[in-house]
């Protein structure tokens, strides 16, 4: 057990963004929430997984949506207070704790929003220790872990609960009612017992995520290279570094999706690198050449300062430097590929674990 | 309180059909439903809404979707009754009766086979004294009565509990969901109290469903004019006559849409009506001339039999008459006409009740 306060906001927000690989929303709009409901709080509470009680009920919460719209739309804070009630009603239990299900730079600050406003501890995990577009895609799906009974809210006082046969129904119904809410909505989901979290979920998410922040502040600080720190904490890699051309990007379907063109500079001068996204970068591709594949994570910083870069902040001509991050090791097994590998997202390559393609350089 | 037996289904879904004003269902597949649920059980007993207490709680059942993936996917009985039985779940109070929603070859029906499996009274009104294509019109709504909670539940077992803050939210979510569903799906939806039932539902809607329905069936028994006898019940007018010609029709939305046309005969001939629908008839023209429109009924019999045809089994060359019948007045207000008057699905016409274009002919 530890505490967590508000001037911690800005490493975690900042590390958060970073394993979010171009989604799960704007660290700076998620440090607005949480420091918001942290403030004038008690710090926030952070258990390890293996402080939790076996039968202790831990319900995450989230934002859902595209962020591209998360950015024009910042939830009050109220609405994800609304869905985790909503939820407890349902589950006629007591709450021990919230959690991130996934790690951003919004929805790794949302249960730091909940934490504060409602006493509750937050416990140190995630669901799948990094970001993924549909909400089937966590460790607890492979665990066959349901993802309902789960509670939604809009900004207009609407609110939704879903108890679906399989965590695709869940994806389906709760993505067509993303749209209709006016593509964002917060949410609580995959209610789990104490015992559940432990075997099922990415322990020390959050941990790690302060860690990467932290990494690139101190990097500036002592003028080092915040790339570098980046990839000493989270054992990654730099696979390209250039100047973002083209970013083509709709929303459609409850989804930002969209490529970047980063065109080579340095040792990749005279080629590109195509990174295509649905909400978070999928795949980084060099003409044929496939770098980084989902489930491993493919994060963008600024060039000098190590700021991670979203999707929806990309703009032409920020010169940025792409990493490649091993997924864990839960994501590569084969029933993890089969929820995220790159067969599900339509490419027909085979992953490649990214330090078998970079550890050698 | 009376009691209603298998024998009289025929009656009544036949009837229910003919309110259905081309929507609501197909009463062969509604007849079945019914049948099947009722038999080797008690009689339906049917209660007049004076004869609830005020504090009873009802809640009506209903098939939403597109009556054309209606007919291919008829359902099993039993997922009505997981959501009804997850609604009463959600207001924690025991169902004094179910009722139906709108009249209907099928909605009329399956508050029928709720009633007969759960042992439960089922009341004589409805909430339209006809189909309406969208959730929220129902004269609850001009009440201000919310269509929630209320609880939807698909063949493959999944279930959703809607909480909005109007009525048309209801029907927003809900649309997208039954899309999502497979285009059909079960609901139980305006749980009201006995009181609220009284003020602000449309009585005796059963009963007169039976009463068009045996006036058919008995005008055919002793070789009379159906259709005549149908407008004695109703105080309908017959308004048009011919066979049908083109029919176009699309499932889009969640929806059937489209418009048929019906080329005259008689005195009609050498002229035709166009008759537009969305899941029902809401509007029949011959050429610049309106001659009826929503919120009044258009019904379609069969010339000869008086058998009432509905959108989805609208075929060339079927000889019809077109019957223009009065709506409940509660529909004829400055809310009913906003709710569901012609102006609310685009057709800039003044609403004029048919017995004044019609009831001096």
């Amino acid at each position: 057990m530890r505490e967590i306060a508000i001037d911690q906001l800005d490493d975690i927000a900042r590390g958060a963004a970073v394993l979010g690989t171009g989604g799960g929303g704007d660290p700076y709009i998620g440090k607005l929430l949480a420091r918001s409901a942290m403030t004038g709080k008690l710090p926030v509470t952070v258990l390890d997984v293996a402080e939790l009680n076996d039968d202790d009920i831990v319900v995450p919460t989230a934002m859902m949506g595209a962020p591209t719209v998360m950015v024009e739309k910042i939830p009050a804070g109220t609405e994800v207070i609304a869905a985790l009630r909503r939820l407890s009603g349902v589950l006629g239990h007591e709450i021990r704790a919230t959690m991130p299900i996934e790690a951003g730079g919004v929805n790794s600050m949302i249960p730091f929003s909940v934490a504060a406003t409602l006493g509750l501890p937050l416990v140190d995990a995630d669901g799948m220790g990094r970001a993924f577009p549909e909400l089937q895609m966590v460790t607890p799906t492979i665990w066959g872990i349901g993802a309902t009974p789960m509670a939604m809210a809009d900004d207009k006082g609407n609110g939704v609960v879903l108890d679906t046969i399989d965590n695709r129904w869940t994806e389906t119904f709760a993505r067509s009612l993303t749209v209709d809410m006016g593509a964002s909505t917060l949410i609580a989901i995959y209610p789990m017992t104490g015992k559940q979290v432990k075997e099922a979920t990415i322990p020390a998410t959050v941990t790690l995520i302060e860690r990467v922040g932290r990494a690139i502040r101190e990097a500036r600080e002592r003028h080092a290279d915040p790339v570098v720190a980046v990839c000493d904490v989270t054992s990654g890699f730099p696979i390209w570094r250039g100047k973002v051309g083209d970013v083509s990007r709709r929303t459609v379907g409850g989804f930002a999706r969209g490529t970047a063109t980063i065109e080579g500079s340095g040792e990749f001068l005279g080629r590109s690198l195509e990174v295509d996204f649905q909400n978070e970068f999928l795949i980084a591709r060099s003409g044929d050449d496939v770098l980084v594949t989902t489930p491993d994570l493919i994060a963008m910083l600024d060039a000098e300062t190590g700021e991670p870069i979203t999707t929806e902040g990309l703009r032409y001509g920020f010169r940025v430097v792409v990493l490649g991050l091993p997924s864990d090791r839960r994501w590569r097994s084969e029933r993890g590929l089969a929820l995220v590998g790159p067969g599900y997202f339509g490419y027909n390559v085979p992953f490649v674990p990214v330090e078998e393609r970079f550890g050698q350089g």
